[in-house]
């Protein structure tokens, strides 16, 4: 039993999106996993060859085994058969920079999730997959658009995790520049204050209903309000070094705006589609100039999301991304 | 010189799109001027005729000067032409409920900085009545649905206040039942607290987007959320008798949710189509058992915004609304 996913990177945020809306962004991570091998191995390559973690806490697990529990699969078996026991190879690659605010967690446990669902005929609803993947990462805004492309926002309702597609105009056109550098996710979301002025919470919410507004309509202007968060940014920016340069310049290169891409440290711009290629070469050249060789990410919306097939056998090794 | 204008009554809010967030009513100021009488006069009718209060401070007066003083025509005159002079009658008529949530104020404000427009002929862009109305009221949320119609976000940018058209399902009704007492506006406002905590003002912007994205798809999951506010229901709902029970009964009758109308005494519900009346019938019942008698304002969307035109002689008095 083998299955295959494609899973894209994501940016959340997007301003004043706080923890509630992502966007599929054109990178990937490409993952498969035979089943009856002995053990549980999993290799890794591109931009995941760094990354060292004990096999029972990486997140392909994790996605895998809380899909099994989900699906009713027993994880205590020891067979090297078809079912949800430990015996399972994942191979898996990626061109998704990791640690940089480009969802690589959150793609991560989502293809481990549709791994499992596809290679076990699970038969989980891609909204039972979102929320295992909400509940493994603490919030949806990365996992929705890894799951269901496209821009997404989520909402935790009475009625449990809704998820709607955004509307995205095509006038506009993401960018993103990648610094060699990443983020700590849980500094960073340990430098938010406890409280915050009733005032601020006010123009954060109006910021919020101007990005998906922003985004539907392309209006450069509520896209600007938007860009300019007053929930998290704040009290991330000074985390990320060369973010005021970087966004200064997006914004004099005629970007709407600018801010993190998730938690950092990857800025994310919106432009007009004629300005993009000036926004994206001058946010290089702004981190150029603090010493920073970053790259630019160029995502065209919509970026579909996840796709998952079940095959006989996966050359993931010696496939191009 | 004449003029006659007909403005829409407004809901604000909407839950969570406090301050930034009003939709047009079907009920409806109409008022026109004259120019050229002696002194300055205005004469009230309808739900208007129990309005109390000294000429100059009166908010036809207010946002009639403010246009002419955009405009760039002097009120010190005195003379009894065409002018920005004092000499005027302004002849009011009413149906929209005043002092309950449903934007009178700003209506009478805009109903005075147009006709000023008109009948002076100062050529003000709608989006300078909204800047007008905006600093005399002190938020756009009323003033930018009573001037363009339909739902309108309304946006803080650098570049000045941006108001923007929002898609609203047509699968979608909206429900007000006004109690025949007013709500102190100001008090409401005071009943805000100074901070709040970080994690609701995060709550408060997802549901903001829920809003937007809500009304646009009819999604009743998305608009349930977005009704049930945190930034300012909860701190003044017990200021409303009835509040909890009417909102009971409006979701209890398949209601998406209830919420109060600005900043009150109305509420509104969000409904199906299909389930307004008996969602309307159900409001009016919670509110009968507490005591009070209430009257129904179903409002189809699309409401069209402000009408003025310049006439050579109106009968107000003697037209219907």
């Amino acid at each position: 039993m083998t299955a295959r996913v494609r899973v894209p990177a994501s940016s959340s945020n997007l301003g004043a999106g706080f923890d509630c809306i992502g966007v599929a962004v054109d990178r990937w991570l490409v993952a498969s996993v035979t089943l009856g091998g002995t053990g549980i191995s999993i290799r890794r390559r591109g931009t995941l060859s760094a990354v060292r973690v004990r096999a029972d806490q990486d997140l392909f697990s994790r996605g895998f085994r809380a899909a099994c529990a989900s699906g009713g699969t027993s994880l205590s078996g020891t067979g090297g058969g078809g079912g949800g026991g430990g015996r399972r190879t994942i191979e898996a690659v990626s061109d998704i920079p990791v640690g940089c605010g480009l969802g690589s967690s959150a793609a991560a446990i989502v293809a481990g999730a549709m791994l499992a669902d596809a290679a076990l005929e699970l038969g989980l609803s891609r909204a039972k997959i979102l929320e295992i993947g909400t509940t493994i990462e603490g919030h949806p805004d990365n996992v929705a658009p890894a799951i269901h492309g496209g821009a997404v926002l989520s909402v935790h309702t009475p009625a449990g995790l809704v998820s709607s597609s955004l509307r995205v105009s095509p006038a506009i056109e993401l960018l993103i520049a990648v610094p060699p550098f990443p983020n700590d996710t849980k500094a960073a979301r340990a430098a938010l204050p406890h409280t915050l002025p009733h005032c601020d919470a006010v123009v954060a919410a109006s910021r919020a209903a101007a990005l998906v507004q922003g985004l539907a309509t392309g209006d450069g202007a509520l896209l600007g309000a938007a860009l300019d968060d007053v929930l998290h940014v704040p009290f991330r920016r000074a985390r990320i070094p060369g973010y005021d340069a970087v966004v200064a310049a997006a914004q004099k290169a005629g970007a709407f705006g600018a801010t993190l891409s998730g938690a950092g440290s990857a800025i994310l711009a919106i432009a007009a589609r004629e300005r993009s290629a000036a926004v994206g070469a001058a946010m290089l050249a702004a981190w150029r100039a603090a010493g920073v060789v970053a790259e630019l990410i160029r995502s065209s919306h919509p970026v579909p999301g996840a796709n998952v097939s079940r095959v006989s056998r996966i050359p993931v090794s010696t496939e191009p991304l």
